[in-house]
Parts: structure tokens; sequence; C-alpha cells
């Protein structure tokens, strides 16, 4: 594969030492005791440098749910059959999936992109339409996708991104196998043993755990020879995985804030930092799921997710019940006191 | 102290087994996969069994912030001065701290109880005016209420959630030294060694700290006889945390879900929990805080709280910012599909 990167947008570093400094000398005349905001100081830090200023906003946050399918489903790696994919998508439109209930309560707008899944949609309000191909090849045989389905892929996500209003991208995705996919991006890309990046995904059974294990082994040895990040998306991602890579870049770009979901999200992002390191500077992690290899991928990114709530359902379910927290971060910076305005006497010299 | 206990009301344990059946029967025919939501299951498990229903709603979410003075900080064991705890009572008030802030966003009706500040408040919407005494006497000298002021303060507890409507208590605190008499109780009813017990409270450094610790062995010391729940309760506690202890009890007895904040208000929860065990069925534990002791503290409980943000402020601020998930976790019950009404494909027998 071309490891052409050309296309991809720049990404460029939030880092900005002045602009901490005045945000954390706002944070400090609050009215509390020094840091004991804890997570949520870092975070309106973390939103105030991506959005370059001292006041920072989130408005018009968009949930976006990446759908795809799955030829390695075919391998029998999931507890559910492939066209729970589809039926899954008319479930998000029609607001009764988990994440339309989180999303409904916290004012988050969803968007559902079909990215690759084996069915024909009616076009309709939430939904675009950015079918690569009705599913990726099966990946235990030869790569998932051709380079030019894998830029296609890229360059819809990116395309996704930029349709959308806001300064929030929240990552969602809903693709039966796509813990797999995961589990093959986390194992090549980190240098880790099948084993430590493989889970029960939506249920397995022991026997059937092993199954997958053993799929996933033959899976990498047959694409040995795709290690780069952009050859090893092609032949071990699946079209919702390498869409959610170009919208992390693109709303990077745009400096956007990225809440990342749970596993499947989080090695889209695995991805998308292989490709440009400061991605992370926009990146909130909502949760630690209950999917074996999340932990271990989380840590290799060094990053420190807001939840733990033995989540393993994807679709977005943790970006968006993590939200609240994003706003109470920057409601705090903005609304309250400080020692001077509410006549409050503060500990004195340190 | 006579340890009479008859004024306190009786709490039920809540276990109903064939109501769990029921709640879970409904969890398992959503469109997701078996168990999939994790803590937010058993979450909304747990506020059907409080309100007896298969269908738990949760309105009209009450924080109370117990505010009270305490004559041991005359010994140093606070970074802040004893007129902090009534400029907060007055920030509370104004809108301006940090619960306030939160309780805004989230539609949580605030209340603050002077429970015995050293202040003369003017009365008005949203204060209840409690006041047991203007602040305890100094624990390091002998007991910090009589047996009479912590009947009072209890009473005065039961009758502060009385007048509240609603289903769902949120407990916060304030009062400069109160870390203090939190550590306090948490030694003597878990039999813990005092460093095992005594944190940073609101910033101390590692002198101040050193102090803080010497004070509270000499506190135990003094109280040494202090040691069955009620009494250790008046010896050691502030009047705020009496009245929290009296507030979670009527709260259970009432069949509300009290959502405990920090380090203080489980503290108040460990009192509670040594008068009436079954309180445990009602409570929510919404964070672990960064004060140190709190983790400990929670694990003698068998608590497992919510959120781990490293939050160290008190008011209550943990607890409201934990109350979307119970709301989430109870929307998911009500308003999630099920595979039967979205046309989705179960995974078949197992």
């Amino acid at each position: 594969m071309n490891a052409n990167h050309d296309f991809l947008p720049h990404v460029a570093p939030t880092a900005d030492a002045a602009l901490v400094a005045r945000l954390q000398h706002r944070l400090d005349r609050k009215t509390k005791p020094l840091g004991s905001l804890g997570r949520l100081e870092s975070l309106a830090l973390q939103v105030g440098l991506v959005q370059r200023s001292q006041s920072p906003r989130l408005n018009a946050p968009q949930l976006v749910v990446y759908a795809g399918d799955h030829g390695l489903a075919a391998q029998g790696v999931s507890a559910y059959p492939s066209e729970v994919t589809w039926q899954m998508v008319e479930n998000f439109l029609a607001g009764g999936a988990a994440v339309s209930v989180l999303a409904r309560q916290h004012g988050i707008a969803v968007t559902v992109v079909d990215a690759g899944v084996a069915h024909d949609f009616a076009p309709r309000a939430g939904l675009q339409l950015r079918k690569v191909a009705p599913g990726t090849r099966d990946a235990s045989r030869g790569p998932a996708m051709s380079a030019a389905q894998c830029e296609a892929a890229l360059r819809a996500g990116m395309a996704s991104v930029r349709e959308l209003p806001g300064g929030v991208l929240l990552l969602g995705e809903m693709g039966i196998a796509n813990t797999s996919s995961a589990s093959l991006l986390m194992a090549r890309l980190c240098g880790l043993p099948v084993a430590d990046c493989v889970g029960r995904g939506t249920g397995l059974d022991d026997q059937a755990l092993a199954r997958k294990r053993d799929v996933l082994e033959r899976t990498l040895q047959v694409n040995e020879a795709a290690r780069e990040p952009l050859a090893a998306l092609a032949a071990l991602g699946g079209f919702e995985i390498a869409m959610m890579v170009g919208a992390t870049l693109q709303a990077a770009h745009e400096r956007r804030v990225v809440v990342v979901d749970g596993f499947i999200t989080t090695a889209a992002v695995l991805v998308a930092c292989a490709l440009a390191p400061a991605v992370l500077d926009y990146c909130v992690f909502a949760h630690c799921s209950g999917e074996r290899g999340h932990r271990a991928l989380l840590q290799h990114l060094g990053a420190a997710p807001l939840l733990d709530l033995q989540l393993r359902l994807g679709e977005g379910s943790g970006a968006a019940l993590a939200w609240p927290l994003l706003v109470s971060a920057v409601r705090l910076l903005e609304e309250m006191a400080s020692f001077e305005s509410a006549g409050v006497a503060d500990r004195g010299p340190r």
C-alpha cells in the first residue's frame, strides 16, 4: 500500500503555556480549595486549549454513530448475526437504542453514518449515506479493504465532520464483529499479543472466545505485511473504523473536542494518533469499558478515562454518559464566583 | 450517653427477589447485549427496589447542604479559617459555589441547612434555620456535643428531610475542620489507625498534616469512652454530620434514594449504617474523592462509587456530578426499545 498521507488534514498541538497560566489562574480564584475540582480542572484546561479561549463554550454537541459490516463475521467471532448492524441502525434512527435515550437526555444531536453496512437504507434525516461497500472482505483471507477503499473511507469520515455544526464530536460505532477489528489493530500497532487484546465482545462464552482468538491470530498472519498505520487499517479495519480515523483527524484539524467512547472508537484513535500524534490533545476519553483490552489500549495512549462503569455496549453510549462532565467543567470555569466576588476569605499566603 | 435509639426511624431492607427478577427481565429484553450497561443496570435495579417499582421515577431531586462549625478548628486542623463556613453558606444561597453551578446544570433543587454555624443568618428561601449551637465544642478537650445536642441534631436532620418533596436526597456539607471530624468517626467506628483515616482536607502541607494527625490522636484519647455509634457521634462529630445521619435514616425510612457525596457525607452514612445497616440499600455512592481515607471508608462499607475524579471539595458537588448517571439508568430502563419492539434479532438460545 502506498503510504501517501497527503490527503489527511494537518493537526496542530494545542500547547500554549501562557493560556494554561491564564486558565489556571481563573480556576484558582474560584471559591474552592486549590485543585479541589480534580479531573474537571484538567478538562476545563483542555477544552480551553482546544478552543484557544479563556472562556471555552460547548455548543451543539454532535454524536455520530459510524456503522459498518465485517466480512470476518463469517468466521463466527460475534455472538450476534451481521443483520443486527442494519437493524440497530434503524433502532438508532427510531430513537430506541441506548445511545438514543442518552443523547435525548443530554440534548446531543445524533447522526448515523452508513460507512459500509450490508443493507440499503432509505435516505432520511439524521442518516448520512457514505457506504464504501456493503461490508468489508473477510480479513482472515486477505486485507479487509483495498487501499483505495481505505482512502475513500478516510475521506468520507473527514467529510462527515465538515457537514456538522458545533465544536464537539462524540464518536460512536456499530458493527457486528468490530471488536475483532479493534483487537487486530491494537495487536498490530501496539505490538501486543492477541491474547492481551481480545475480549468477549457482546458476550462470547469461553469456547467462542478461544475460537475468536484463533481466528484473530490467523488473520494477523495472513496480513503479516500490513505494518504501517494505513496499511494495517486497510487490512484489519472496518469501514466504520476507517471513517472514525478520518473524522477524528478532521475534527482535530478544525479544533473540535473529540469525545472518545469505548474499545472500538479508541482503536480508531490509536490509528489516528499513529498518523498525527497531536490528535490526543483534542481527545477526551469518556470511559474504560468492560471489554478486555480497553484498559491496556488506554494506557498505551496515556489516556485517563473519565468513567469506569463496566459498560460494553459501544454506540457512543459511554461518550454520551460522560458528556455532562465536560459541560460541568466548562460551566464551573464560567459560572463559579471568585473569592473576591463572593466575599469569601482565602487561605492567605502560602 | 444513653444509647436510646427509639426516636430514630426504622429502616427496612429493600430485598425483593421477585422484583429483581422482573426488573432484570426488562433490562435483558432491551436492544443491547446482556449486562452491557454495566453499573447502570445495577443502579436501575437498586432504584427499582427502593421505590418497589418496575418503572422507577426520579422526580424533584433535592440536594441539601448541611453546614456547621467545629470547635476543633481552633487546633489549626484546617487550611481555612472558620468564618469561611458562613461565607460559603452565603455563596451557596447566592448561586456562586461549585455545587450551585452543578445543581443549576442538572435541575437539582438546593437547600442549605444551618446545622450549627457560628453566624446568624437572615431567614430566606432555600435556607433552613436549625442551628443546635453556634459550633461544636473543641473535641480535643472533651465531647464535641452533649447527648442532648446530638439527639437534637439527629431530630433536626430527620425533620429537614420530611419537609422536602421528591424521592431523592443528595447529601452535601460545609464546615471548616469537618474532615477531622469524619476522620475521627472513621477511626473509631472502623477501628483503624488515625494515620489511615486522615488526609490533607482542603490542602494542608506536610507539616500541618502531621499536626492534624497529632490533634486527632489526642482527641481520640480524650474521648476514649465514646465507643457506641451515638456516643462516638456526639463526642467526635459535628452538628452537620449528626444532621446528615438523621437525614439519611429518615430518607431511607421514607424509601427515598440517598446520593452520598464525599468523605464527610460517607462518614455520616457510616454512623447511620451502624444504627441501621439497611440504610446501605438506599445509598448510591457518587464518587471516591481525593481525600485520603475515603477509599478505605468506602471499602469498609462495601460501597462501589460511580465516579473517581479526584474531587475533594465536598458541598455535595460529587453527588450532583453523579446525578445524571442515575437519571440515565432509569431512563434506559424506561425508554429503550426491546428486541421485539425494535425488530432486532437476538442472539438466540444460550
